[in-house]
């Protein structure tokens, strides 16, 4: 029998053993696609207890205990923070087969050195212990960023963003993580929210500019995406609903937009269109620049109307949307590539079920211009786990080439989910093992710690092209 | 080597041993969702042969049988019980992987403490064997039930049922696992049906009520809920198509089903229409008199056409539906929360690809009415197999609380099946003891038989809220 | 730790490794299903290097290699042979837990007798061996297909074609082989392409009559049919974009083909109506002449359309359509059945996704016929893997008659790759052994051998009923 989470965790084979310990675990992080709050960053927060930094935003872990009945006062209501802590560890420490019992575990062994299980017997033990250890040196938000060998970090930005932090913390030379921004302009696509005109108006007293047209927003974005680009940015990331495919001219989308200018409501087949225009564009742009283009969907957001009315997006009331017709992505991608618009991509989808036709996808893209240009994203948030680890990796390797893949986010709000990088690792590691050792592959070491040396930093810096700090 | 399915069949490692043996094992059966016949029960029948009660009515095994190319008249036809039993043995002797093949020798060795293989080498054996037992006291319908242990049984019953021997095995204190009904009223919601006219002819005798109106099919449909409600009844079980969300007003219902009543077919989407508002009504009821409610689908029925007209429905000619858009499922729950007529809810589908769909939904409408108020219902009819409740045992725990979950049911007619549930609880030891000794939670007895012990029993006595006998 | 691809390559347990080598591997491959060229076959074509015979057709190869970044000119382009094996080689060495890692390693074993791990450091090595080992007696089309104990071969061909080199072949009695036509009428179904109607004057031309009707079109289909048969032909391959139900009455189906021929366009829904009542037509015929129907969809062909200009079709750029609706699928059969028009039947989706969905169709759709008369196929093409053999072996146990099952399939276009069959039973062994030494099944090595040959070559034989040579 294995020890609980010990220093082996998860690494099965003496082959992964060795991969992990001697190659992937020295590994710096390039954490891609994160939440991050770069203003937090820049002012180096701290925490003055572990539900401040655990369950302050997390809403994995609020869902968690939204399952288990837990009443919402214990959750984002007016309960006590020791209070919320003892409900969690009640919750977590029977949560057997959950993501987040690993995650919580290895960032209780990774920064507070702590190897217990928690649960209703330790919660005291642990919130004193915590409590006390993040008071000290190097439990700060910068101090956990440098603890955890962070060399990258892309933060996620509107752009209608001032990135004054990502400016100061690119002039602080005691810093030595590369925080980035990566370009994200979901609000000036998402033609059909109430919202979009508001934004619209933010982005025109940003630029300086009317924004009467579609090709005045084009305009505009262009002019952030100089200013983005001024501030290290090359790469963007988009959530759309699936990725569509529904061309139309100039002239109708120009129609479309007018309409939607003028207070009017549009279709769902104008929505289709207008984002098809707005994607075109964007990837064409990307193109000419450089930059690569990460694309997600399945997800239905805000399913809950009444918690949405009372704590907003994006606390735990999203689901998978099972629809994402993969003729309509690979129509897409083909247009952009005969248009010579399409940039390195990275395609994730929160459906488990698109894992291979997601890989076949990204094969009819390919090209010299990079290492598996068109790459299948890492399993994320719904399947961030050892199983949604292990089936992404299982079909990137049998239909493309995994040696090529750039790996880990976080796609996390939290200063503490690092270990997030290690649990995939592991699970990287523990594979390559068993097919090792069950003679699917040679037991070369060199060649094994240049594929896992890859996969956990060296692709991901080729591939994305960081500027330096 | 393990040896054939013997005591320790499919524990794996020794925690699933010790497990299985000392918690699971020893819980009584609630088994929520069933068939069975509550007339055979009051009657306390008995079988003949082997074959009346494995091959009388079980569209599982026929289905195998056609699978392997037997003929009709070994199956349903004109043979012999030995002859059809002869023919069964043949092929469930080379059916391997199939569950059958494990449900069937699992009855064997509990039933009739046989612990041989069944093939055509043993047919004779077995057939002479089990038609002496069959004789024996303890093999009637009531003495199968009380030596598997059984304290609760939910059959599905119809809204004009009677509900005579429900009544009158509740009056009867020898018989002491409590047989509840279960309220379907797929008969009254399925508007596109050719008997749908029938059936409200059928409602309107049984409730004294003219139906005229969708407003007066509520008022009937209550009538009989109080019916249920005085029987005991607090679950409901609902066929669907999938999981619609078509929202109409109560003019568009009601010319719906005025139209219907002239004798006018519907469209499909004035099917949706109806259904949709249907099942709001009965959710909201079921709220208010805190039933739970089962929504099952995935499923396409009678699709061999010539088959069905020889012998009807539910004799295995259905298969995977995999229409299931999990949009609407979860806007049709999100609705329901909105309103505050979203009771305690199970999702099944059939296409083991909604799994993880499901579970992201059921994460969106928990609250701490219950432990779970939103579940994801156990691998059932083409998923009660090895792979099946493995993969949604996972998937449950990933994204879900496992601890929490309510467990199996048997879904079956025949009195012979409660070794499914000991099927599912070896398999949930197995993958619990799995984890444990892979290092991926604590070796704490304590904390997994808790855990095992609410999935086998517990978690659905508290959850269902059934009344005593 | 198991040796690198040795003779015990995937044979887990002892089981397996009995199995596999007293049973599986003896066995003669039935190849039911490639695009072996015939004219090659009779020619007994040889190959200069090895990069003619991996590298001059192989999409699979192109597609790796394009993943992993190479540039086209070393693909399809103009480098030299030896170049374009050096960086195949190069590719290869790193492409960890890709199938081509596997089959290319049996290759160089079976055929070459060289049992290194090929990459950057060996390619020169096996560049010479294959040169000089190519240029020996038994490196012919025909020593290929005889050194790996081929009986039959089913090539792909079109109603036109004239058959000339099956019959010359047929004619030989030096060549044990039987090669036999197998019928694929895709271009004349395929009414919505541009080159439809060429076709159809290349249809006329061959028959010898005006093709102006439906009805003309499937007389003339009649007469190659009997050509085809004449010629020992009892099998027909269709690729359809997914199962479709769209009846129409003959007059909607002559007026869309009368649009056609006019060389006006077709709508979706007209091209729906056309094809289903082709394959309606097809299948009539197939169940009156004894031949099987093999239906596969889920793909969606000529993503880039720069690369298709370039190379044209079948080049690697195709990818996983994931519109397959079981609903239809169940429908179109359940028609053909109370047609009495279903025949013998395969049925491949390329998304692993559906495996279940086609497993409870098949048994929908069952009769003593023949032992499963509805086969789910193989693991073939995006899923020919470990893993997708695995998952489709164990959803037909699941739920079907793995027993019955017909096997293993190449859909290639090399000479080289009949270890693809070697591969598959590797993993049939191992995965009975699992079962077996897990206590799942009987250790019984006769009724386990029986099972094995007959998936490794028995059913394929009665099933098909090809005629003798």
């Amino acid at each position: 029998m294995a020890a609980f989470m010990d220093k082996d965790f998860l690494l099965s084979t003496p082959t992964a053993r060795r991969l992990f310990h001697e190659t992937a675990e020295g590994c710096p992080i390039i954490d891609y696609h994160c939440h991050l709050n770069p203003k937090e960053i820049w002012e180096d927060v701290r925490y003055e207890n572990i539900t401040r930094v655990w369950l302050g935003g997390d809403h994995y872990k609020w869902r968690l205990m939204r399952c288990a009945g837990v009443d919402e006062k214990y959750i984002t209501g007016d309960a006590s923070d020791h209070d919320k802590f003892i409900k969690w560890a009640e919750v977590l420490g029977k949560a057997i087969g959950n993501p987040l019992y690993h995650w919580s575990h290895l960032e209780l062994q990774r920064y507070f050195g702590w190897y217990g299980a928690l649960s209703a017997k330790t919660a005291e033990e642990v919130w004193q212990l915590t409590k006390e250890k993040l008071q000290q040196p190097g439990f700060s938000a910068r101090g956990l960023i440098t603890r955890s060998n962070v060399s990258i970090v892309c933060t996620t930005d509107d752009p209608v963003d001032s990135l004054e932090y990502h400016e100061k913390l690119a002039a602080d030379p005691t810093f030595r993580t590369n925080v980035l921004p990566a370009w994200r302009p979901d609000k000036a696509m998402n033609i059909e929210k109430a919202t979009w005109k508001d934004y619209i108006a933010q982005l025109s007293a940003v630029t300086g500019m009317t924004i009467h047209s579609f090709e005045a927003l084009k305009v505009a974005l262009q002019l952030r995406m100089d200013y983005f680009a001024a501030h290290g940015c090359t790469l963007s990331d988009h959530a759309l609903n699936y990725v569509m495919n529904a061309p139309a001219t100039e002239e109708e989308v120009e129609a479309i937009m007018a309409r939607r200018l003028r207070g009017e409501a549009v279709t769902a087949e104008e929505e289709a269109a207008f984002k098809h225009a707005f994607m075109t564009f964007a990837a064409g742009e990307y193109t000419r620049r450089k930059w690569a283009m990460q694309l997600h969907y399945g997800c239905r957001r805000d399913n809950n109307k009444t918690m949405f009315e009372r704590l907003g997006p994006d606390t735990g009331y999203d689901c998978i949307d099972n629809y994402a017709p993969s003729a309509q992505t690979a129509a897409f991608l083909g247009s952009l590539e005969a248009a010579g618009k399409l940039p390195r991509t990275i395609l994730y989808s929160l459906n488990p079920n698109d894992n291979q036709a997601i890989d076949t996808i990204c094969g009819c893209f390919q090209s010299s211009e990079a290492v598996t240009k068109v790459q299948h994203g890492s399993a994320w948030w719904f399947n961030d786990h050892f199983q949604g680890m292990t089936d992404q990796l299982t079909s990137l390797a049998n239909l493309g080439y995994l040696a090529g893949f750039v790996g880990m986010l976080t796609d996390s709000r939290s200063f503490l989910s690092y270990p997030r990088h290690e649990y995939f690792r592991r699970i990287l590691c523990r594979l390559l093992g068993e097919w090792v050792e069950d003679g699917r592959f040679p037991d070369d070491f060199d060649l094994l710690s240049e594929i896992v040396r890859g996969v956990s930093y060296e692709n991901a810096k080729r591939w994305f092209g960081f500027p330096e700090k």
